[in-house]
Parts: structure tokens; C-alpha cells; sequence
């Protein structure tokens, strides 16, 4: 397994460091892959980073380390390496990843180190415009426009020649004399086409284009929609400016699954196990405050019913079933809403007909689970009355939790806030709240306390 | 937004059907992508996907529509359709969608289709062999495997030839002359190098390559990880057999990434809501019946101490914070570690580590929040020996929940199963029971009851 890899790789660079064994170090520095030695750096010291990074012979390599560490890992090594150094080195990477790390450094390193970038810095900075999340801030420059008329031996020759730098050039973009975009053709096209023929005559002119502000969930959505490679990008002019490439969009896909796994479960938005336990406990603190609110709410509720408890204390013993019910189907209900609204499988357009298809759900188990439960009530203390309140306030808590846990995520995307931070705690914690009240309440009623 | 887009669509269609514009329809049917119209089929009645499916003139856009539609609406649709009809388009699909597809169908359909093919039903035979989730169910047999001494020219040509059918030709493998997988070039080399050149003088002799059984996962994590669009596949004898796309990479991705949201959520694992209320039900039951057991269970260890409830009917109020509060922070550490090992970011091997961490939070977070609970017991209650007992209930539930939530996710890792499934009811149903029985076993003691 991959994970087991780095493990190895991380272990006997280790040894390897430990003995100062340099000779084998640098061979295996300059065979393995950018990518891997990055998970390797996390767990190493500084000096340790330093020495390792010294032994990188290829400049793009370093690039490459340098996009993949994490952010922690990567900004303490910056700021403890020469500006000149990192300037080297930031001047050998794509343009989409230097200003995703610009954005990541303090200002005053950002500007010093934009400031002495002898290439590139415009670029960056015309990037760093954009928003983070946008196609804009995703995109890279570097893509092949080429005009209308270019036959195809002059589009491979500039392939060879201008274009030589192009990181991925799946697709050759054609534009009019005004750089706005008019079609596409795939470099296999090019190779396979008698090499006169112009790529006006040839190109497809049906090609997807985004805005720059376009949110990169939904380019990402498009690009595993058509099945392509790389999506072009256009100003408000239709003036090509830049792609986002397919391996983006799996990060992106990744990136977002990870953060609203972790906003359901309340645990912030990035990932935190890496981090240190004072770093893991601010970030998951605040979350649970919403919880322990919940749950002091939920005593004040019960308090209430305090005499009634005092007579029938084996009201208490339901508490935990009820409220367990309420949250897991509540739960299912918010999870099905998240995702799909993530993945395109519901619209949120159909927030009606989902809430109320939810609510029938909830009430259909609720009658399901309400009797089961109503009859070990019924077995354990032989009284009507309590059986029935319990069944009851199942059925309620259950169809209460479907309906809350899809409608909340539902109404939080109308209004364009992420529907996954309205759920986990917060919809949890609203549904044992109703849960214990309508329990109480109920009770209080048939068992005329 | 592309699903606003997929609505306006499919509200056009359905405005067009009823007026039976069949010009019109025609039209908008040839010039939509087949992945558009398969987000609209779904909501159509069999006989007007039936007349759209009709219109659409390139059966490779039928194929594509084919292998987009959702299971329910596919098995449907060619159950209600001649078997010539199906073949014919089966026959100009990509053999891993047409093994995907016939993976789905019962098996005397099955049969019946493989049997009617003219063309490639041995190939789709193959692949039927792999396991579905490994790299030999997901790869294509279509890729361009050329001989070392092939030239730069001689490769071009091939692809206008032999392989002019292959669909995505960015990479083209090399191979010895017993099959076996020697190296890789990309066709930007091939055409910005001098053409008389043979492929071995050029290639890249370090190809990363996987084996067919490897778990469809990893492959993605591969891909992902080396920035790579697609991965070769060869057998034990590393001879070339398939190759894995980085379009399959991505819906790999989101199809996991949606499986472990359903699983954690206890909600099955396949996307239901757009499944009719009786199959979502169906799905949803099992799951709440963890839950269910668990809170019957709760019910007896609070059964318990019906006694000191009677004297002390106020206990009865601090069950919702007790048990919130376990719960949630068990949820935050389930959802980290299960999210942490599939992307990666953990490693099984790291259990004691990431087990003992979260405890440590469980309990730093719980002695924080205890004490908060304890001195809201206090000023409502005055009673020392209860402040005292709901606050350390809740220190002892959020260290066992934190512990729990960790621990059972990594064990099942570890002994392979999904850890996703291991969250959500059973690890949430557990520690609510922990969680009461701790709380009354201190307050008993505490209270002297």
C-alpha cells in the first residue's frame, strides 16, 4: 500500500540519517519521487530537511517538494531558509502552485520574495487577483493558444519551440485575432492530420469554457462530467487566460470531501491528526461548545419535569433511546442531503420534495421502531400509558429529526452557506433538545403528572 | 451551476414531449452531451426515453449515455428493449463500461448480450474475470503497446492506423519482445522529436505500473499522488493488459468518498434518495437498529438505578450533556481517523500513536468541559456530590468516547474491514451506553444512594 511506502521510505532515511551515510542518502533523494520524499519531511527536523533538500540535483524536483509538503512543514521551512534559495527554487515551479504558496506566507515574505523573482512574478501576482477557491485561483497559465490559420506542422514546431514549457499540452486552444476562444484540437489530432491543413479546418468548436470566478467545485464537476482533461478559462472578454488540468480537479474532489467530512463531525475543515494536541484541541473545542449548550438546554427542559421524574423515575430510562433514534436518523437524513448536494445527486431546487419524501421516512421507521420500543416499555412496566408515551415520542423524535436534518442542510445551501457546517452538532444537538421536550411533554400528558 | 443547468434542461425536454415538438427535440437531443441527458432521463417515462434515445443519431453518444445512467434507470431501460438494440450500442462502448454494465444485468440477459456480440465480447469477458474494485475491473484494453525499435515516425503512423480507435492516447507504452512492459513515452515527445528515432532511445524507463488485483483505491491514490493521467496494468508476468484513466480516477474518488459518508452515517452505502421511499426505508432500517438495541440496552443499566433516581430524580437531567458530549467528540474522532487513513494522511501502523493522542484530547477537552457542566450542576443544585458526579461522568465519557471513536476504526482497518462502517451507530451507540453506565456508577457512589 501507498501509505505503507512512505513508511518504509521515511523509516530508512531515518537509519540512513542517523548513520550519516550521505553517499546512499543522495541516491535515494535523487530516485525517489518529489511526491513521496514529501511525506517523508513532516517527521524530520529542520536540519534534517535541509540537508535532504540540498541533495535534490533537479531544480523541478524541488518544485515539486515544495507544492506538495504541508502547509505547517513548508512554512517553517521557509522561513528558515535563505530568500535567495526559495526564490531559486519558486522561479522552476508552476504559476498556480507558487501563488498558492504566496498565499500561504506571511505578507512580508510574500512581497520580499515576489519582489526579488526575476521571471514569473507578474503572473503570480495576476493569480494571487483571483479568489482562492475560483477557477482564476486554480488555473495556470501555461496553456497553447494558437491562431485560427496555423497549419498543423506550425502548431507542432511550437510545440518544440515557444511551448516547449508546457507542462500538459493534451489540448492546443485556437483564438481569433482578438485572443478570444473558438475552438480546440487534441495534440492527437495534430499528429494524425495531413501537416498542411489549418487548424480552422479541423478544430472542434464545441469547447466548455469557465469564468474565472467560477467556484472550483463546480469546474471540478464539470471536468468528471465531460470526461476531459483540462478545462479552458475566459474572462468576462472570452479572452482565454489559463487551464485548470485534471490532476487539480482530483485534488479539489479530495480537498472538499475532507472538508466536509470533517465540518460534519465538527472538527474543523482541515485535516488535524498531523498537527499537535493543543493545535487539534483549539480547533475542536468550539464545535462541542454547540453541544454542551444543547445539553444544558436540554436539562433546563427536563428540569421542568422534575416532579413528574420524581414519581415515574423510570421516565429517565428512556431518555437515551429516544434521543438515539432522533440523532441517528437525523444523522442519515442531513448526511444524504450533504453529499448529494455535493455530488449533483439532488438539486437544491427539490428542497420540497426531498424534505417531505425525508419527513414520510422518518414517520414511516418512527411507527416502525415507536412500537418495538412502546413494547419492551409495555413488558418491563406493564402500564399503558408509558408504553404509549414512549412509542409516541419516538415516532415524533424520529419524523422531527428526518425533517430538521434535511431541511436545515437544504436551507443553508438556498442561502449559499455550506450545508455542511449546519450539520453534525448543531443539528444534532436541535434534535435531542425536541426529542426530550416532546418526550416529557407527552408523558406529562398521558400519565397525567 | 451545472445542476441548475441539468434542471433547465430536463424541464425544456419535458415541455417539449408534451407538445411532441419531435423536430425540436431532435435537435436539442443531438447538440446536448450524452452525460447532460443521462441527468434527465431519470425523471422520464420509459416510452419518452425510449423516443429520445431513438433521435440521438451517434451511437457513440448512445454508448456514453449508456454508461452514465444511473443502475435503476439503465437496468429498466434495457429490459423494456430489444436485445439487438442493445447490443448494437454495447458493441461501440469502451470495454470497461460494457463490463461494468454487464456486471449489473441479471445473468441470463447477461448471457444472452455477451452471446449476440460480434465484437469484443472476449475482451469484456476478461475483464469480467478481475474483481470489480481492483485495477483489472476498472482498466481499458485500449492502449498503444509499441515494440523498442519502433521509430517516432512508425509510432505516428500507428496511430492513424491500428490504434486510431484508442480513446485517450497520451502515453504510449513500450514493450519487449515478450510483452513485458519496458518503458513509456508521452506523444509530446513523439512529435517534437526527430522521427527516425527509435522509442527505446527516448522512453522513460521509469514507468510506475500496478498489478490487476490491486485494490481500485490504491490505484487512485497512485494516480493521484504522481500527477500522472493514466496508470498501465500488467499481469504477474508484468505483460501489459489494461490501463487505468485518470476519468475513472476521479469517479473512483467520489463514489468512495460518498460510500464512506452513507456508511458512517449508517445509510447504506449506494446513494438513495433518489431511490423511491420503500428502498431508501429498506436501506435505512438495518442501521437504526443498532441504535435501537443500544438504547434498549441503556435503558436496563439506567433500569438499574431506578432507586437513586426516585431520591434523586434530578440525575434524570444531566443524561442528554453526558451523552451529547461523548457522542460528539467520539464522532470528531472517528470521522478524523477514518478519513485520515482513506486518504491517506494516517497510517494503520501508527494506531498506538493516534489512539493514545486522542485520548489525550478526550481527556484535556473533557476535564475543560466537565468542569463547565460541573458548575452549572452547582449553581442549580448546591450539592457538591452532584456537581462532582456530572462532571466527572462527562471527563470519563469524553475520554472513552475519544478512545472508542479512535480505537475501533483502526483495529478494523487493520484486520481489513471498512473502517467506515464501524463508525456512525455502532461506535455512537456504544459509548451512549458507556457514557450512562459511568454516570450512574459515579453518582451511586458519590451520592451514597
Amino acid at each position: 500500500m501507498l501509505s505503507d511506502r512512505s513508511k518504509i521510505l521515511t523509516e530508512s532515511i531515518k537509519r540512513l540519517l542517523r548513520r550519516n551515510a550521505l553517499s546512499h542518502l543522495r541516491k535515494i533523494v535523487n530516485k525517489t519521487h518529489a511526491a513521496d520524499l514529501s511525506a517523508v519531511f513532516p517527521s524530520l527536523s529542520f536540519s534534517n530537511q535541509y540537508k535532504l533538500f540540498g541533495m535534490i540535483e533537479d531544480i523541478d524536483q524541488k518544485g515539486v517538494l515544495f507544492s506538495e509538503l504541508d502547509e505547517d512543514t513548508l512554512l517553517n521551512f521557509i522561513e528558515r531558509t535563505e530568500i535567495d534559495e526559495t526564490v531559486e527554487i519558486i522561479e522552476n515551479m508552476a504559476a498556480d502552485d507558487v501563488a498558492d504558496l504566496i498565499g500561504k506566507l506571511p505578507e512580508e515574505k510574500a512581497n520580499a520574495i515576489l519582489e526579488k523573482m526575476e521571471k514569473g512574478s507578474e503572473e503570480v501576482e495576476g493569480l494571487l487577483h483571483y479568489g482562492d477557491d475560483t477557477a482564476g485561483g486554480i488555473m495556470v497559465p501555461d496553456f497553447i493558444a494558437l491562431k485560427e490559420n496555423t497549419t498543423a506542422r506550425e502548431a507542432i514546431e511550437s510545440l518544440q519551440k515557444e511551448y516547449a514549457d508546457v507542462e500538459m499540452p493534451f489540448y492546443l486552444y485556437v483564438v481569433d485575432k482578438y485572443g478570444k476562444l473558438t475552438g480546440v484540437c487534441s495534440l492527437r489530432q495534430l499528429v494524425v492530420i495531413p501537416p498542411a491543413t489549418p487548424l480552422k479546418s479541423f478544430m472542434s468548436t464545441d469547447v466548455f469554457s469557465v469564468q474565472t470566478d467560477m467556484d472550483q467545485e463546480e469546474v471540478a464537476k464539470l471536468v468528471a462530467r465531460y470526461d476531459i482533461l483540462a478545462v479552458p478559462v475566459v474572462n468576462p472578454m472570452n479572452e482565454l487566460v489559463g487551464i485548470v488540468t485534471v490532476d487539480d480537479v482530483i485534488d479539489i474532489f479530495r480537498k472538499e470531501a475532507t472538508e466536509d467530512f470533517l465540518k460534519m463531525a465538527g472538527a474543523g475543515q482541515e485535516f488535524v491528526e498531523t498537527k499537535s494536541i493543543l493545535k487539534s484541541m483549539r480547533i475542536r473545542l468550539p464545535w462541542l461548545f454547540a453541544s454542551c449548550l444543547g445539553g444544558i438546554f436540554a436539562f433546563f427542559v427536563i428540569g421542568q419535569f422534575e416532579e413528574g421524574l420524581k414519581k415515574f423515575a423510570y421516565l429517565a430510562a428512556f431518555i437515551p433511546v429516544i434521543m438515539g433514534m432522533g440523532g441517528n436518523i437525523g444523522t442519515q437524513s442531513s448526511t444524504i442531503v450533504v453529499r448529494g448536494l455535493a455530488t449533483g445527486l439532488l438539486n437544491i431546487r427539490d428542497i420540497w420534495s426531498v424534505v417531505i419524501k425525508e419527513f414520510a421516512i422518518g414517520f414511516s421507521l418512527g411507527i416502525f421502531y415507536g412500537t418495538l420500543i412502546a413494547l419492551v416499555a409495555q413488558v418491563q412496566y406493564n402500564t399503558i400509558q408509558l408504553g404509549l408515551s414512549v412509542g409516541l415520542a419516538v415516532v415524533c423524535s424520529m419524523s422531527v429529526a428526518a425533517l430538521v436534518g434535511s431541511l436545515v442542510p437544504m436551507i443553508f445551501a438556498r442561502i449559499n452557506i455550506d450545508p455542511a457546517v449546519a450539520t453534525g452538532p448543531f443539528v444534532t444537538t436541535s434534535i435531542d433538545i425536541i426529542s426530550v421536550f416532546f418526550y416529557f411533554k407527552i408523558a406529562t400528558f398521558l400519565l397525567k403528572i
